[in-house]
């Protein structure tokens, strides 16, 4: 293919020119997380006020990037380009992350805007997690260069991206997309076919469902149910996915002796799994629940508490990660 | 009510007696947590291997309950008994920890030959993960102090203990067991109701059918799934529970902002979750799909790489707890 590799490229490894369309949250955690990496980033916003966001969000983001191994300078104003016009920012871009609202017109008209002067092997992702490919794919004359790039919040912090091209994705683009995300310290994986809630949303789903069915018929409350996952499953699944935790869980066998061993029990567990429907009845009852802990800390206390821990986690299991290659699985 | 208060009881926090009855890997992790806590441990089972086998653990225990928190000296080898007598065992202790085989007529043959000589205050909790509280109450004359003490393994590493009681356990006996595991450094939760699987394996079933079904779909590979877990939403989950972090979704309205703007979403995941049955087609399928991660890494390599990561995990979250009020939720 006539595209660069991201980790044999010295442009793209420690240098390199991006273009992140969207000031919003996500859009601002991105801008962080490239200019860590090194590279020279514009920003597009037409928001006034994007600038000033911006800088504060880097100058918030910069202790966590560096406590990651992501960041090995002092953060680079001179690096940083803020553009009210998204041709500008993505002049001479070899990557466009979009995180601009969740509307499909908006990113339509985005799309139409910028693709007339994309330099000609610029990738672009959109950061959506509610539209999908083939919704987006709409809004471009060729979608050949186009890709889901769906980050975990917040993006510089949580390291996975789930990538997602397809029959109208050109060769070969989404595997650059995964090395070039790799090389800036992200962790990848592919998800091949269109689905509600791609990969995690649908596993966060699973799990909340059967806590709030444990919930509703009385087995335990909503903080025990949390801290049962914080201070057991949760714990194992900061290092390994499920299926290489019951591998680990067969002995000698492996993975094949664990399903002998426990097929019976999942399946009369996957049996007694609960179907709840999320209505306001069932809002109400988490809230009240949760309100030991609600009430006790206030939600910017409980966030920063979140952060700290989370940027302890992510340093203990992916610390200094950039531009190794993937440990996918392990 | 008649029991001291474990936090309160310098015999209980910094010293006293507890048997544990059973020498298998579950009865040996939890005999290393109680030494680091300073109790006297009698471990009973009739094996004449089992002395070694529980120094050989001792051994490999203590280096991770030290960089808990939890082992504060060496370990004290002159506070161990190995008896194969289980009424020697239990000779004075204040709590005995039952993690003997998973065979019903086996337990109550024990629970029938200790309870004549238990002393009166003595609570005795199961480490069973198969049976139910109700099928083994049955091998006790009076079953008042007898509970569930469900760790998940090994228990001197993660701190999750489930503890249930129900309406013929003795007032107050459940909230006192919570309390002693407490002063030992474990989190517990209350399983308020008989279900298969309790809460925590109730929860990873959740998550694996969900994660067996994306297989199944071709959404995306094994290896995908469990890296989406292990760095996506596995981070969180190490550090609190999905209803607390949901509450932290709902900027400054918590969860009840997040309730009203995420349950369209929640609904339509749920509604297409998937319901795959566990069999040799499905296990051969997974066991093909990790197949690049277990012939990479051996199984022992493996896990003393998933041990050296949880082990910093645990201490970055949960480090020097023991005797620590619990901070369930958050």
């Amino acid at each position: 293919m006539s595209h660069s590799d991201p980790n044999n490229d010295s442009r793209a490894s420690s240098g390199g020119r991006v273009a992140t369309l969207g000031g919003g949250l996500i859009g601002r955690s991105w801008t962080a997380l490239f200019l860590a990496a090194g590279k020279s980033v514009a920003v597009y916003d037409p928001d006034p006020a994007t600038e000033a966001r911006v800088k504060g969000t880097i100058e918030e983001a910069w202790p966590v990037l560096t406590a990651l191994g992501l960041a090995k300078t002092e953060a680079p104003e001179a690096e940083l380009v803020i553009c009210d016009d998204p041709r500008v920012a993505v002049e001479g871009a070899e990557f466009v992350q979009e995180s601009i609202p969740e509307r499909i017109a908006l990113k339509h008209e985005l799309y139409k805007v910028i693709e007339p002067t994309l330099p000609e092997n610029t990738v672009v992702a959109s950061s959506t997690s509610g539209l999908t490919l083939s919704e987006l794919q709409g809004g471009w004359r060729s979608p050949t260069r186009f890709v889901l790039g769906h980050p975990f919040n917040p993006p510089h912090l949580i390291p996975l991206v789930e990538v997602m091209g397809n029959e109208l994705t050109g060769p070969g683009i989404v595997d650059w997309t995964r090395r070039f995300y790799e090389s800036v310290g992200k962790v990848t994986i592919e998800v091949k076919r269109e689905v509600p809630g791609h990969v995690a949303n649908r596993l966060q789903a699973a799990l909340w469902r059967e806590a709030i069915h444990l919930v509703n018929e009385g087995v335990a409350t909503v903080i025990d149910i949390d801290t049962a996952v914080s201070s057991g499953p949760g714990l194992r699944w900061a290092v390994m996915g499920p299926t290489t935790l019951f591998h680990l869980g067969g002995d000698d066998g492996g993975l094949t002796t664990f399903c002998e061993r426990y097929s019976d029990s999942f399946n009369r567990w996957w049996d007694d799994l609960g179907r709840p429907h999320m209505d306001d009845a069932t809002a109400a009852r988490l809230v009240e629940g949760l309100s030991a802990v609600a009430d006790r800390d206030d939600i910017t206390a409980l966030a920063a508490k979140r952060d700290d821990l989370l940027t302890a986690v992510v340093a203990a299991t992916h610390g200094g990660r950039r531009g190794d290659s993937s440990e996918a699985g392990a």
